[in-house]
């Protein structure tokens, strides 16, 4: 795939729980930003994509994380995130997080192209990713 | 005035910092918690309140912490919500947060009435507090 | 095995993303607090586990979460938390978050039973599991 | 008083509630995370500042933000933060929050000069701000 989205990140003393190291669900937040971010970087903003093709962002269904070794207050990390692959109506982005240059977490998301039900519930229908979405993003 | 509305916490693992004490941003998210709980317990539920006079929650306009002592890791907490009084469109709030019984925190927010602007553009308009809401709660 | 812990949860304001539905990360947060409260609960608080045997918390290794449905504001979510089996250095739970009754997320975490290094760094050595721990919790 | 600070912060979606808006208790998060960086910045970073000391951070004894308008998802804030003075045992630092050059929010906290206290019991005792520490900063 074509786009590698960066994100740095200083580990605050917010982030972190007594022990020193990170609090986990941050990991997810910044994961999060790094999914936003990507898309900003690679030239198609989720909110383009959603005028564009009427999704309602691209919600998550599945969420993986390794956690490799501890992060703790003041380390500089960099967030590496990429498209790993597209299935029919579904995505996969993975999120490679390091810390002095060795491999701390390695999460991978499923998230699938959903729009707005026909019937007016509000719930979210999965559809067909478009051939050109998975085309700018180096796919297929 | 009539109400007072009361929320037990009991400090988690991700509530706290590298110190063992609570970080303090938590506190406005319990002080947040409180106050939804506030009306629910005085039987006037926001989204009630909402759909009644056209207000769009309570926006906060000002809020003050003084902190006493610490809480940590484990405490008990105990938090209680008063109205202390109304303006002709804001609201004061207190929330005084007990740590085994001596008062760890206290917090004074004010909270404006606010009806989306006839303009269209999204933003609210402070209004006049209805007589009667003043009255259920014991003002006036 | 032996135990199960509850946790419930009512969604806050504070909780959710402009969508209406529950910002991810915080499920994480909320897995956290069950797995302590599940210590809690069986007897053998997590604290007195550190105290007895020399461990640190019991690190995270991997975390896994499948969402299948939708939380929102407002909605009253019960949490299911169970110790699903251990290895010799390492033990699993799972997480099942129902709203309404019906499955919402279903989470799964890998700790491992983690003592200081004697080296002093403050690194973690991964121990065998006491066998005196997993007869109490109904492994085994 | 010599330094400033200043932070950038884009506001992400994990930031906001369901209104849009920045859920403010994230506003807190981002005050201590400036507050950390003004004094990277001015050149006397805290863990410094506690070495030299024996200070054990810059406790919050008292916080006032007030919030003159909404900041909203994707919106760029700038945050400037200063000591405004210092008392005997207590400095007071402003932080200035603007989105797009208007003013948002303007909070003030202040901080005590803390050292562990003699009886080992882990309190915290206020101590006199050192003159060189005032001096460095530009105040007295």
């Amino acid at each position: 795939m074509k786009y590698t989205g960066t994100l740095s990140i200083t580990v605050g003393w917010g982030d972190c729980a007594p022990s020193g190291a990170v609090y986990y669900p941050n990991y997810f937040r910044w994961f999060d930003t790094a999914m936003w971010k990507f898309f900003d970087t690679a030239g198609w903003p989720l909110r383009e994509l959603e005028e564009a093709h009427g999704i309602v962002g691209l919600p998550l269904v599945d969420t993986r994380a390794a956690f490799k070794g501890p992060c703790r207050l003041h380390d500089a990390l960099e967030i590496e995130t990429r498209i790993a692959g597209f299935r029919r109506k579904t995505l996969e982005m993975t999120h490679t997080l390091t810390n002095s240059g060795k491999i701390a977490v390695e999460a991978t998301d499923i998230r699938f192209w959903g729009i707005r039900h026909p019937d007016g519930s509000g719930r979210l229908k999965a559809e067909q990713i478009p051939a050109e979405v998975i085309a700018y993003f180096g796919g297929g």
